[in-house]
Formats: structure tokens, sequence, C-alpha cells
């Protein structure tokens, strides 16, 4: 595998990280049809821990299959496929090697009360099952968020040890937050720059709307004209230690292809290093699932 | 021990396992009269705990004794007895290599607030008494179901990788989650997606009824007719990675013997791989307990 | 020491064993003028921690002093000496071998509130004191008794893999018993039952009164008679997996000689093995707490 | 460095430690003034911890130096010095081996709710700093009395196992004790009695009022005249196992010179082993210090 | 390096150390313009923790990539740079043996609520990234401080053992403790002690107002006209064991540049060890900020 020089000058950005976990980044980095431009497409499918079986999946029957998201991700040309303990088990054999896998580490539920998650898998079976990544999930906001932040602390830096990178979910929630402050574009961009703070090889948040949540960041935002969601994106990688570390934005739920597509060109446009797209995917039949992901596929490559 | 073809493609689902805990795993399958076949018949005892000692045994007094329990699982040709630490100690010597174990290593009891389990046994126990599996219960639900599930995620990865192979109990109960809804369709199988995500081999569930229960679920389950019991199981099935899991169904209270037939059939019907059979058998005198689980294994084996 | 065959089938009921822990029962077994016959009488000294040193010794002074415990148990030949760590400490030395000692590793004090206990010994305290046992109290009932179990779950693995035997102390209280119940028939055969499953060699439970507490158990103690003692004693015994466990009875309250002895008597007709004795010993004057100990020893010698 | 008969026999009480620990409490036993008789005076300056700087030490400005305390205590020729890791940093090289050290490894503060202390040394501390011995405050009677005594039951086990000796400082405070009753004489010889069973060789308590506080203690105590203070230290003595324990009383607050000689007098008189005086000394002019100490000294040599 | 006789001075005061430990003092003392004279000053960027990135780096964009801050402290001569664990990640490489480097291995947020800091950093980290030293909060007055003070103590005893020196902010917050009387010169003061009694090498305060705030201080603190800033600098150094440990005094909220010489002059003059300005420094124009600092460096020098 010939690195190419976006992605060893992307490399040089984690100055500190031994050989083994730049090996996974580049891994990550490398594969599928994005593979050396420093755009990634990722595919998570944690939709049954957080909402359980029927409504992840019974849209969409071959979905119940795990097999089936290892070869979605393969013939979609993806960078990378995440998912819990169990859903990475039951394939890691027969795919082994032929797409990097992100074990996500931690997982809700629809009865959890609070903002908080279980852990519910280790850097150790990162390692058994052949995981180029942990991905950990925290709450900035939330009551349990020093409790989150203190438990990826310690993976992170196993991770780090062991050659594995860590990839976070930061999803403000819970706590003095009101809902409405959960997608405010100050929320979002201190929610990316935790992340970072807390080591993060890349950074998982959601697309952030123009609002301004916290009184005390208004004057921050003020004179500016927020009104660009690329631009947004671009404050956000800023707030990513200036593009230093990997930012990757979420779809949330499933919706409508256009609006998906205009997503995509959106993070390009703002700098962001792609999308990581599980509900508006797996819950389309299989060809259509395919030819969306070509399209956002071409959109980071410039051709759409 | 000639492994069979049915048992081997099983086998190959746990395609993350080690020989150690493929074997284990093997042992169960082998074992007994359904050896073989792909289907299990297992004698749980932890009525004790759950009960005290009168409500489980003195109606069949001989029960008191533990290898009463081990010799009755034996007799009756089943794939494994599973019980809490003292009962396999106090038979573990006598009937080793015997009948497969399963040592139960969380329990609750009749003071018990809350919907939660006290740790009573380890993966080094189960070792050193020749255990094939251990069995551990999560509430889903409950408040407490992040600690259990951190806990599983601990033993099982332990377990793992000495050998042993991981049964989890899952039955919903307690927080949000109304005594109505416990043995709903939605919140069952959504209950053995959960234990297959957090890497359990074998799943034990009760059978579900027809109701869905949670507001978010009901358009996933609308438009289909689940009035079959065998329907319900091989919706649970599927929900167990797609039939990649082991899954078996409790029996619930004691009840009367045509009631537990017709249940072993709908789980034969529907996919399941079997039944977990406990009051329904140690409550009743020797003989008729045999009889009993005679029927119940020649249903599995499509004789009755 | 030649073990008689009494003993010796005793030991066998505990057949996964390693023979360290086994020799450690046979070594109280064997102990004193009951060595042998499978019957104790232990004395147990933890009420400095439980009720401080004036209500404890006051009444009978040279109690104060740690020697005289030891000499007391050795004088009266009992099968074994119970205490705190400090006590233990303080006689170790000189009385290396001279009477099998059980360290008790957590204790209760008069300002406690809640039913719980502090750790207060280990497993090493207790083997490089020499001790044969450890000993721990639990309270089924509890709304701590799930961390008192897992407490005593990791010790007592501990213990036996360095060959050191269990003795637990089941005291039901707390939670949502009330104080009522504590001494019923039917709580005491479930803390004896719930001390055997968690792994227990020695039992030690209160003698329980004819009262059955639970609305559930009733129909199970229903049509029999339970008015003689000895039934009683009789049913707790069966609780401990029918006799493989041996149980032993506290004397509770400092009371009347008499009623020690009709108590010895029923706990010897009823198959219990035998008494422990703290309070109604050491706080009668030596000469009186030798002779009412002969009394008692000669009981279940089958001499009175 | 002879030991005297009468250390000796103090030391052939700790029966069952090792030689390590037995040679720290014999140089706290042999050093200074007192050295060799069996009676200690100890320095303790934990001021600054449970008060501030200013209110301990502003009163004599010499006196924030840490190495004004090791200098009066060794000027004064006491038996140790007991004071937090960070004062025992400051000095430990300039005078080490010039006087036993006692690492002060729990502090509480002006701002802590709930009788508790944070755990601010460590036995490894203990060690590379040269300490004889570390020290440890419990509150019997608090809510977080089980905490404090699971703190001190490791740290003490891991002292012994490598040759340091304990002292623990038993404070009735906290929980449903009363303010009246912390100085009780019940109250208080319960307290020594309970660092004694967790295994203390040095126990620290304040001299006792002839108050009984415990309504189930007083018929223990009724009948005897306790108006006199040695008699009410000799109840002490005896609590703390009949005398095979040192016991040293506490000041308190500072107070006029013939009140401190006093209590030294009525310590000696009573069995006690000594003083451990505080602010008593340090907040005084060096020379007055020394005087004082000097006529304590005194007391106990049996010369005043 | 040749070490000065100042340093050397200073170096004697932390007698307990280790070699390494000293070493690492000595390169955070013997760096910069300041090198050698027993004065710092120290660049601390932690505010995109606290604050979030836009309200700390908006004002001055080259502030968002974390090499800015590297380069400013170097450029502008200082001893050292302080940063959670993703700032240092990001430059430790790029600028490793540049400058000396603090990682601060506690973080709180704007979301927090109760006076606490989430751990995000370790010794380990510390090591890997080539950092002298650890930071770390504590909050005295606070509910959660016994926390806080026992993380801290295990974590510098073990950088204390690899020679990582540790610097603790000790910043009065929370519990029983007013807003009014976080500042106060008697909650300074007692603050700075408790940093010193936990063992810290370098302890960081806010520079106190005249205010004393506890009521049994007062009396300590009266007579003694405390109006010049310069005074209340040299009681803090006082308090922190008279001197024997370095204290350096943090500017709080961005403010006018006379300001901030006029409280470097002061804390000079009282014989506090220097400075630690982050947003008086990275929050203004990078000419500017070099200008400010300048000055404030050639007050050290006594040049202003």
């Amino acid at each position: 595998m010939k690195i190419t020089k976006t992605v060893k000058r992307i490399l040089d950005n984690y100055e500190s990280d031994n050989p083994g976990t730049k090996a996974n980044l580049a891994r990550i980095l490398m594969a599928g049809r994005l593979g050396g431009t420093g755009k990634m497409v990722i595919l998570p499918v944690d939709q049954g821990f957080e909402h359980g079986p029927a409504r992840s999946f019974a849209v969409n029957a071959p979905a119940y299959d795990p097999h089936y998201h290892f070869q979605l991700a393969i013939d979609a040309g993806l960078n990378a496929y995440a998912a819990p303990l169990g859903m990475i088990e039951a394939g890691a054999d027969t795919f082994a090697g032929a797409i990097p896998t992100i074990l996500k580490v931690n997982s809700s539920n629809s009865w959890a009360s609070g903002a908080n998650q279980a852990l519910t898998g280790s850097v150790d079976d990162a390692l058994r099952l052949g995981c180029s990544a942990i991905g950990f999930t925290i709450y900035p906001g939330s009551d349990d968020c020093f409790e989150l932040m203190e438990e990826i602390k310690e993976m992170s830096a196993e991770a780090k040890s062991v050659g594995i990178a860590t990839v976070i979910w930061s999803y403000p929630r819970g706590g003095k937050l009101p809902k409405s402050g959960e997608l405010a574009l100050d929320v979002g961009a201190y929610a990316a720059h935790m992340a970072a703070l807390l080591g993060a090889h890349i950074i998982k948040v959601k697309l952030p709307s123009d609002h301004v949540e916290q009184e005390d960041a208004k004057k921050s935002y003020a004179g500016t004209d927020w009104s660009k969601q690329s631009d947004r994106v671009a404050h956000v990688v800023k707030a990513c230690f200036n593009g230093r570390r990997l930012v990757v934005f979420s779809g949330g739920a499933a919706k409508g292809s256009d609006a998906v597509y205009q997503d995509a060109r959106d993070i390009r446009d703002g700098g962001g290093n792609g999308s990581i797209i599980g509900r508006n995917s797996f819950q389309r039949p299989r060809a259509e699932a395919l030819e969306l992901l070509d399209k956002i596929v071409r959109i980071y490559l410039n051709k759409e």
C-alpha cells in the first residue's frame, strides 16, 4: 500500500502517535474508493443497540444478518465499518482484512435514563478482532460526562499503546443543556474541540445548525454570517485543532437522498473529512443504498 | 466425539471464537439425546437462590440434594445442567465429565429491591469446576442495566480468552418498562438482540406474547400477523443475528404438561434451538419429570 | 491425626475442594473433645466490635485479655476459636497450633446504620496468622446484601485457592424484612441455603422459630407441624444441600444454662453439626463457663 | 541500640508482627529522653491541614517552616514526630535517622462536610521517606466509618508486610453520636478497642470524661466511681487488650501548662503509654515549648 | 546546562525527591529568559476545555492551532507551556526539547455541575510526551475535594517515582465556601498550604484580596495591615512551607496590561516565584502578546 501525499500529510499531524496507530489510521484513510484522498465514508451499525432490531432492520430484512453490513461497506467501497462487539465478532473472520473495522466500545439503549452509555467492548476485543480503531461516545453536557471522559482517557491511552486508533462520537446531550441547544453551532464546535483535547484521532459530530446556545459564547459568534452550512463545517474543523484532527459528520435520522447529498457537499466544501452514514444506507434496499453511497463517494471525489 | 454437520455449521457461526470455546459449545451441542441435532434441552436450577429452598424443593423433597439434579439431567439425556456456585461445587467431582455444566455467575433473591443481581461466581470458578459455560442474567430496561452489561462484558471477555462459552439470560424488567411489557414481542426481540450484541454464544429469553409495547416500534411490527407463537419465535431468532446465535426459550412458572409440549413444538417450528426447563421438571416427582423431558426431547427429534 | 470415618464422610461432601482446604476443615472437625464425631462447638468472640469492650467483658474482667479466650477454648476442648483481626493477632503466636482459629473478616459496630459490615481482615491475614478458616457475615434481606455477597464471593474464592475454609454467618436483617421475620423458619432456611449456594463450607445461622414469614412460602410449610425445635433444625439441615454442608447454630443473647442445654440437644437431635457459643460462655466466670461447655460437649457426645 | 527489658516486654505483646515492624516500634520506644521506659511523647503537626496555616502557625511564626518541628521534637528529646506528606518530605533528608517519623496518611480540613478524611499518603511514601509508622484517623460513629476501616485494613496489612508500624487516631464523631458523647468514657474505651481490633500497634485517643453515653452500656459502668481521670485512663488501657497494645492520649486544644501537666500525671498513673502533644507545644515560643515538654518528659520519668 | 546557585538552592528544598524529578524542576527553572533566576513565567492553555474553542480563540484566530502556543511560549522566552492532552500531543514532536511542558491531567468544562474535574491525562502520557510535570487542579472547599486529593495523591506519587514534577492548581470553590470568599487571603493561603501538604513541587494560586473569610481565622489575621498586595503574596509564600516550595500566581480574566504588570511587580516584591498567564497573552494579537510578556519578564528581571 503506497500512502499518498495527502494521507501522509494527515498522518504527520498525529505527531505523538506510534507507527502502529498511524498504520491503522492509514489503513482507514487508504481503504475503498476514497482511499488516499483524505476523505472518508464510514458505515456505522449500532442502531440495534440504540433502537432495537425491528426498528433498525425490519424495513430491509437482510440487514438482520451481520454479514450484510460488512458486504455493503465493501461493495460500496467505503473506508471503514463500525459496530458493537457482537456484530463485529459475527463477521470478523469471514471479512478479515477486507475492510477496516471500528469496534464501538460503549452503547446506550432505548431504556437508558440519563445521558450515559455502558462499556460493551474493550481494546483487547479490538485487538483480537483485528479492528483498526475503537469508537466511543461522550455526551458533553451530561451529568455523567466526567465518567465518560475518564473511561475514554483510560481506553484511548491503552489503545494508543497497542497501535489502535480512537474515534470519538461527541454528542452534546443531558444535564443543563436544553434539547434545543444540542445542535447549536457553539455547542457542536465545543463538543468537537473536547474530543480533540481528549486525544481522539477521528472526531465524529453532527452537522450543526446556525443557532448559538451559550450566553457566554454569543459575543464570539456575533458579526459573522453562519447561514451557510459549509461555513459551519469549516468552523468545526477549526475547532478540531485548526484541521490537525480528522472530523467526520453524521447524517442523523433517515431522510431524503437529496438532503444527504447536500450535506456531503457542504462537508466537503467546508473542509470536513467525510460522512458517517448509518440508517440512511442500511435502511434502504441494497441496490438503492449502493446507489446513494456511490453518489456520496463521487461528491467527495469532486465528481458531483 | 464426531461432530455432526449440523453442529459444525452452527460452530462456524462463532467465527471469532478460539477452538477452546468452540469445543465447549460443541460439548453442549453434542451431549445427550439431542446431541448433534443443533437442538438443546437444558436443566437450570437456580430457584433456591430466587425463591428459597422450601418453595423450590419441598414439593419434591429429593431435589434438596444437589446430586439429584445432575442425575436427573443425565438420565433424561439433556444437553447441560445450569446452577449457581454451591450447587455445582456439591456435585462437580462426582459427575465430572458426565454432563456439560453451566455455572450461573450472578443471582438475585426474594428480598432484592430493584432489577439487579449479585455476582456469585467467576470464570475461575467455572474453570476449576470443569464447566463448559458461564450463565449471566441481564435485565434490559432496569436502571442497573449498564452495570450488568459492564459486568458481563468483563466476564465474557475473560471467559472467551480461556475457552469458556457465555450464556446470557436476557429478561426485560425494571426501570421505565411496565410489568405488562416484559413479555412483549418487540421487547423480547430487543432483549435477545442486546444479548447477541454483548457477545453471548447462547441466548436465553422467555417466549414472547403478541403484544407490542414500545410506541416507536409499533410501525415496524404493523401489518404482520403475530398471533402464531412459532412466528414470534422466528422473529426472535432473526433478532439473534438472523440465526447466527443459538437461542433457547424458558418455560416460566410450572404449568401443565400440554402447555409445555406446545411451547416446545412452537420453538422447534419457529427455528429456535431448544428449551431450558427448570421448575417444570424438578418440581415433579422424578418419574413424571423424566416422562415430560422424554416427550420434549422427542418433540425436538421431530418424533412428536 | 487419624481422620475418623465420620469426618472422612463429611469431607467427601466437599468434593470440589482442594486438599489444603479439606485439611483445614479436618483440623476443625478433629480438634478438641468432639474431634472426629462430626459435631463441633466453636467459641466466637466478636462482641467487642459489636457492643464495645465494657458491655462485653466488664462482667468477667479477665476476658479483656485476648489470651483468655484462646485458653478458654483450649481448656474446654472446643473445635475452634473465632475472632476479629486484633484479637487473633494478640495470641496467634502463643497459641500457634494449639487450636484451630477462624478469622472473622468483616465486622459491624453499635453505630452502624443499615445492615452491613466493614471488611476488617483478609485471606492473607488468615494465612499469616495460621488460621484454618475465614468467617464472614451476610445479612439476607439487607439493601446491601448484594455487596456483601460479592465480597464473600471474592474472598471465598481466594480462600479456597490457598486452602482456607469459609464459614458464613447468615443473619437475615434489614431491607424489606421486618424484625418479626428475622427468626422465621422459612427465612432462616433460606438464609442457610443462600450461604450454601455462595460456597460456604460451614454455615452459621440462628435457631429458627416456628413462624413462617414470607407470604409466598406459606404453602410450602403448610400441613407440617413445626412446633418441635429439632424438626426445625432438621429443616435447616435439609436446606443446606440435604446435609452436604456443615451447619452450626448460634445461641444468641446470654441466657440460662438450661435453655442453652436444650438448644444443644435440639441441634443434635435435628442433625445439626453443633453450637457456636460466645456470650453464654465468656460472660460467665471461667469455672462456670467450663462447666457449661463441658455439659454441652457431653450433649453432643450423647452423654447428656 | 540495646533494647531495655521494659521495651522487650512490650514488643513481645506484638507477637504476630515481623521483625521489621517490631524494629520500627522499638525505634520509637527507644528514642529520646524516654527511650527504654515504655513511655512516649510524640509531636504531631497536622494542624495546617485541619485549620489552615495562619491559625496554626501565625502565633509562632518560625513554625511555618517544616524544619522547625523536626528540630523541636529532636531538641525536646521526644520519641517521634508525626505529620502529613508535604511536611515530612520537606525535612526527611535533613533529619534522616535523627528522630523516628510517623507519616499521617489521611487528613481532613476546615471545609470537610461529614466525619471522613482524604487519603493523602501511602505506605510506599512512608518507606521512601524513612518513616517508622503510618498514622491514620478513624471516626467511630461516623456514617463513613466502614470506609475508613476498610482503608486502614488495607494500608495496615500492607504496612505490616513491609515492616512499618500502624498508629490509629480513634476519634468518635458523626452519625448518630451526639457532640456531647464524643468524649464519653464508654465511647472512648469503645473507640480504643476498635482500633486494637483493627490491628493498630499504637492507639491514640482523647482523654475521656466521666460521662457514659450509650444507654446499653450504662449497666456495665454502674457501681464504679469514675471521677478520677487516672481510673478512666486505666479503663481505656484495659480496653486495649488489657494493656497488650500501646495507647497514648492527645491533649486537645491549647490550654494552660498546669492542665497539661496534670493530664500527663493521670496518663502515667493510669498506666497509659504517653502523650501526643501538638498545639500545646508548637504554638508557644520555642523556649516555652521546650520547657513544657521537658516537664512532661520528667513526669513520665517519675521526676515530677 | 549549568545550574545557577539560586536554582540549586531552590532544588535543595526538594530534599526528598529523586534526581529525575529535580532534573525536571531544573529544566523548568533554567528555561527561557528567566532561566536561572528562580523566577518563572508559564503559559497555560486550558481555556478550550473550560470555555470552548470560540470563546478562547476566535478573538485571535491563529490560536486555534496548537502549534501557535508552543511557538508563542518559546518566542517569548517563557519557562514552560501547560495544556491538556490533545494540545500537547499535537505539538510534542515538533517542539520536542524546545520548551518544558506541563501536562494538565484534569479538566472541567462549561457544563460541569459542582466543583470537580475529569481526569483527562496520566503520568504515562506525560512520560511518552516528554513533559517535565503534570498539572492538577484541586478545589479546596468543594464537596468533591477529598476525591480530588486522593487522585493527586496517587498521581503525584506515581509521578515522583518516575521523575516527573507535580504542579497543583489550588482554587478554592464550592461546598460551604461562598463565592465572596474564594479570593480571601486566609482561604488562599490555606489553599496554597494544602497543595504543599499534598506534596506539590510548584503551587499555583490566585492573587488574594485583603478579605478574611473564615470566622475562626480572623484572630490570626487581626492587627496586621493587609492592604498591600505584595504583603499578601509574602503571606502566601510563608504558607508554602516558609518559601520551601515554588509558588506562582495566575492572572485571572483578561484585563488591561497595566494591571497585569502591577500584579507581576507585587508577586516579585512579595517573594513569589512568578506568573502563569493564559488569556492575557494568547487572546491578544501575537505581537502585542510578545510585547506584554517581554515586559513581564523584564519585571521579574528587575528591569522594570
